[in-house]
């Protein structure tokens, strides 16, 4: 079933303790965007400059992404550039510049406005809520945030939240929107501010998934072993975009716990193909059969 | 079969940012045994001072464990001081005596010679190795160490690794013993140090359990929920000690990779009830169909 992801598409810049790459593609909805094609090429609505490359577009047009929504204006595409230090989990944005972004105003084709899986990846939630406010009672909408939105817009985000279905942040944002250095604490927290799920992702620890505790809607799921970590960029929007193709796939009535928990596997394996290398390097060359392999390995890895 | 734990045992005082205990029962042996006391009671080689409270001797004689190799000698008990911080991850050590532990040589009976599975809990690697010296050719030894000696004591480390059949660590001291920020990447190194298998705690986030490669003897043990997490200290005592105690009353010719998966899911068990109170008080009144329950419980929210 259609599936339509917002979110930005970027150039980035990134430097890790042993390479630089400059302008290559990034972006949350470029990332979840390819992640989510393996499974539903989505609808993806984002805005570009005139300075956007034509391959990016070939490429997206070649994993059948619907580019209707994508709306190319005259100016510079949105750069961000960010520096990981050699424990990757630590990164530090060095340069953030809006350009197209700034007066981006999400405006869904006709054909968009019925579509019953709704990615909003990480931008404002401000713009979030736009999106959604165009989109006739979507079936299952998932949202990813951070914690620059918590921070500098968290009404917009209180007031997103009650029209999410599921909730995607990570274990620091979670700590930051609560206040609480439990996570499983939060997690019942945020539950309380509105989403009928909360994943929270731990990188290298892999996530969590809570809903109704009533119904011991509790999932852990485990951590998959990456030595060879390149770029974490993406990382999480491919998780969302993975985890948003796998339950837009299903013909399903309604989303199951069942069903999501799959999707929080489907979403880890893409996330770890994509840190393997830069931008979107790793899932240009992914083929179906790695995907179902490396989901294998994670139910081998983790049973007892 | 027979298992052999040495170890501390303490007074510990505990300080959480809502309670504080002073002079209650602790140490690394302490909590291992009474967690392995549930799979196989354990011959305990520790040594007390004479202010060592009799009801501490007659608790551990209710779970059977064998006390011919607690030495109790004139002077006062080990004590160890803590503080744990809001976000309870953080602790700080504010004291420790050595008192009767400055001296002491374990000297085993006669009978621990030929036990086949040993548990060397946290202590100096050089008492370790004393304690491995005086066993015939056991058939499975697990170690635990810590941060302190992977500084002080380096070496003698070095020394006993290759002795060990699996080093139980957690993931900073992994980071620690081999400069290197990636986990998989450090559990892979520490195999090269000697021991067959490798285990690295991640606290909240559950284990690693890392094997012979060309095996693809690989396990990610999934983080248990515990949102009530009064105490952690002897968290990481009672999981080696519940693995230990799992691995001892097999009565399999030989360990199996399936079998340490499930002996790691056990110490989790034990682990994750520990916190749930102070000092030992929760698996005071710990039953074994609560074990089962829980162990049940880890694989129900971590399938998929």
């Amino acid at each position: 079933m259609p599936l339509l992801i917002v979110g930005s598409v970027a150039l980035d810049t990134v430097k890790t303790p042993t390479e630089e790459h400059a302008d290559i593609l990034g972006g949350s909805a470029s990332y979840a965007s390819v992640a989510a094609s393996f499974f539903e090429p989505p609808q993806l609505v984002a805005v570009v400059g005139d300075d956007f490359p034509e391959r990016h577009i070939e490429y997206f047009r070649s994993r059948k992404i619907d580019l209707t929504g994508l709306q190319q204006v005259p100016g510079e595409t949105f750069r961000w550039s960010g520096e990981y230090m050699v424990d990757m989990n630590q990164r530090q944005t060095l340069s953030v510049a809006l350009n197209v972004f700034e007066h981006f105003n999400p405006t869904l084709p006709d054909d968009y406005r019925t579509t019953p899986y709704v990615l909003l990846g990480n931008i404002a939630p401000g713009l979030q809520a736009r999106v959604l406010d165009q989109v006739e009672k979507p079936k299952f909408v998932v949202a990813d945030t951070m914690d620059l939105w918590i921070t500098v817009a968290r009404e917009d985000l209180m007031n997103l939240l009650p029209r999410v279905d599921l909730l995607v942040l990570n274990d620091s944002e979670a700590k930051l929107l609560t206040d609480t250095p439990n996570l499983i604490k939060a997690a019942h927290l945020i539950r309380k501010m509105g989403p009928r799920y909360v994943c929270i992702k731990k990188g290298e620890h892999g996530a969590l998934l809570l809903g109704d505790p009533s119904e011991d809607e509790f999932f852990s799921c485990p951590s998959f072993p990456v030595a060879n970590l390149l770029d974490p960029t993406g990382a999480g929007d491919c998780f969302a975009g993975g985890l948003a193709g796998h339950l837009a796939r299903s013909e399903q009535p309604t989303v199951t716990f069942a069903e999501l928990r799959q999707a929080i596997v489907y979403g880890s394996v893409l996330a770890s193909f994509n840190v393997e290398a830069f931008s979107l390097e790793r899932l240009r060359k992914l083929r179906p059969a790695e995907i179902e392999a490396r989901y294998a390995e994670f139910q081998r890895i983790s049973q007892f």
